[in-house]
């Protein structure tokens, strides 16, 4: 079987050499024992370019299981590829043997039409229950949850409800909880599998559980569930329903994407896109343009507004054209200023350190701060300005960037403060849009610095 | 006894209230139960003003494990500064009752000296293992690791392994995974404890567990260790030696940290300071201004460059003094095309989704993004210099930022890219640093093609 071992820059990688080899001797124990050792980007090169057939030698070797462990190493949008040039039979075979999330992911990048008939090939109660997980929104805690968790009832005792155990334990993602129901499916308590078990036998679940344990609700946002997992140091978190009834589980590794990408659509932000919602090698430079041009349109406005604000000047220019020159350094310098302070406020905003209640810490935190940076370049500029064009000059420059830093800053800082007070994404404020901002203000301040200093008249 | 309950913002915390009442009343079990409930602010506003005979009344009544839970929801400066306000006996009995790297997190950053006390009042062997961990780097993987790992040997029956892990599972952090070791010490296995509950009692370890697990090295970085945890899914992953012998695990909740500062650290590189390295909140200006004035200054010398390009076409100026008003439109749009650039190509080689080997794919999508960008902005700002200045300006500025987003794509795309293959972290490359080198090119491409268009000479 040809299953093409590209190289990645000159070093190809002997795991998937060696899987390479098993496969060509058909060797399925060993082909299955690399597979398992494969990371995304080498079971993305394995997978990829295999046609239909190949694949389906690929199935045979390597059987459902291993093949299904394969896919979830990938991105779900290529596993979903991958699943698109099998026969609908395997690719039920394949889901099944997946966790009911890791399925659910894929299958929803499927192609419609093909979904329904994989689902309609699956195990009646798989489909169903996939079919359940589909319906929550892929960003919600239902969206990310899994339904394979243990549960037992309160009136257990502990050798009995570890024999429960043993019967469910191989469709459960994790037995590391086990969640205690009334009749109702309504969750009394939780208990872990080593409390359970390094126990005495005769003891009581109900007198072992922890009640009322902390849960999220399904249509919640997977960022708040995320959230909780990693302020409480969660293993798993339960997802309930509106009526309190336990519909799945939020286990620790599957919040790692959650926060990764949440950190990801705060950088994008902060660099002035929108969040391309996409690993990026797989974005097209279509969907780049897209994210971009909006703010970039936005900025370029507020770009007019500074131009409007400089042609105002136009006359003091004609009469120092000196004043130009320092054009660029004097609001680059603003802009640097507003764009260290927003990245970091906006970050610690987002890590949930700082909000609009330390408005005036945070405020007078950075006014100390930029009084420093300012007397620093302001120094500085007085210096580089007085050797260009004497000490007026030098005045005039020099005071501009002590006034800008401290302006900067404190425009950085308030702006994502005021914003979440009123409600609004924070991360919409850009580190372009602080120095677009403070280009026009700046502008004001430096002109009228000068008209000061230079006694100039417009 | 008085702690103080203050408002945030007019509204008390409900948990933090009835806690309070409970301390009152002196009610150690309710009390117990409402601080196992609080989140890190909660508990930095009980904990951070309360006076020594205060915290001693409170260790009275919560004890060291519940008020040892407490300070580990805490960060650990604030947890030492509680320690450091409390006698070397309750602080060792508190640490004793921690999970040991939580405890060494913590005893880090307690003043040398009373920690040499602390160490002395606690059990000799809880002790000894702190001394352990406190040896490595705190962002290696031996700093993050717990040794507190269930470990047996592989001749055991499965029946036997569950009595001997009943007799050690108090000590361990997790039991999830039992670690399978040789005489030596040398990791042979590793088996999850529902394997082990749920299978024949008479089966052999050695045939249960799963041969050569994925280890990390102990003096590896702490982030490499994140990446394989959240790569392969784990919920724990052993940690070794030099000579293979397992010496703690790193368990998938204490990833979540490293994580989160990764990200923190690349967002304030990329809004041009150096990483903060603390909380925003307990930054004090000092810091703020150390970390952010290096770059500040090296972009300040960066636009020196800018300033004498300028000076250069100073001639050219007089003759067109309409030319400076387009400079901060031009260069402003150029930087903001860089930043969007330069923040998602560094946070898709972060996150290990493209690096230099996928340099050319990046500078084709790249330029493919751009040529789009650069032709829409480019045709509204031949429209608004055609208004202001007649057609040629229009043409010249047109023109300008066409080349201009083009140029700043690239250099944004290429530059983190270039470090990378010379080993140098491209976080370096902040948005401010593409800015200002655009700055100066931009210039230099604006009135050559001034120049040109409107038949200038200099």
């Amino acid at each position: 079987m040809s299953v093409p071992v590209r190289e990645r820059l000159g070093e190809a990688d002997p795991i998937l050499e060696s899987l390479q080899a098993a496969l060509l001797a058909g060797d399925s124990e060993r082909a299955k024992e690399f597979a398992a050792r494969l990371v995304e980007e080498d079971a993305l090169l394995l997978l990829e370019d295999l046609q239909e057939s190949e694949l389906s030698r690929l199935f045979d070797i390597l059987g459902d299981e291993s093949l299904g462990e394969l896919l979830t190493v990938l991105h779900e949008r290529d596993a979903a590829d991958v699943l698109e040039r099998m026969s609908a039979a395997q690719a039920a075979d394949i889901l099944e043997e997946l966790d009911p999330d890791d399925a659910t992911d894929i299958i929803n990048e499927v192609d419609r039409e093909f979904s329904d008939t994989i689902l309609v090939a699956m195990e009646p109660e798989e489909a169903a229950e996939l079919r359940e997980l589909m319906a929550f929104p892929a960003d919600s805690a239902g969206g990310i949850m899994t339904p394979a968790f243990v549960a037992i009832s309160p009136g257990l005792r502990a050798d009995q409800a570890v024999a429960a155990l043993r019967r469910v334990a191989e469709e459960a993602e994790t037995v590391y909880y086990v969640y205690v129901l009334d009749p109702e499916e309504r969750l009394l308590g939780v208990l872990s599998l080593h409390r359970l078990v390094l126990t005495r036998p005769e003891t009581l679940v109900s007198e072992l559980m922890y009640r009322d344990p902390i849960t999220v609700r399904a249509n919640e946002d997977q960022e708040a569930a995320a959230r909780i997992i990693v302020e409480r140091n969660l293993l798993a978190l339960p997802v309930v329903d509106d009526d309190g009834r336990l519909v799945g589980i939020i286990t620790a590794d599957d919040i790692h994407d959650v926060l990764q990408m949440e950190a990801t659509e705060d950088i994008e932000r902060l660099g002035g896109s929108a969040p391309l919602d996409e690993p990026y090698l797989r974005a097209s430079p279509f969907l780049l343009f897209r994210k971009r041009i909006v703010w970039l349109l936005v900025l370029f406005m507020a770009q007019f507004v500074t131009l409007a604000v400089y042609d105002h000047y136009e006359v003091l220019l004609r009469q120092e054209v000196l004043l130009a020159l320092f054009v660029p350094i004097l609001i680059g310098t603003g802009g640097n200023v507003g764009s260290q302070t927003v990245t970091t406020v906006i970050r610690a905003m987002a890590l949930g350190e700082a909000g609009p209640k330390h408005f005036f810490r945070i405020i007078r935190k950075e006014f100390v701060t930029a009084c420093g940076l300012g007397l620093v370049m302001g120094s500085l500029m007085f210096l580089r300005g007085t050797f260009q064009g004497g000490r007026e000059i030098g005045l005039t420059v020099g005071l501009t960037v002590l006034v800008l830093t401290i302006w900067a800053a404190l425009v950085g800082a308030m702006l994502p403060l005021a914003l979440s007070k009123l409600r609004v994404d924070p991360a919409v404020v850009s580190a372009p849009f602080i120095s677009s901002f403070v280009d026009a203000t700046g502008l004001v301040v430096y002109f009228s610095l000068a008209q000061l200093i230079l006694h100039v008249a417009v």
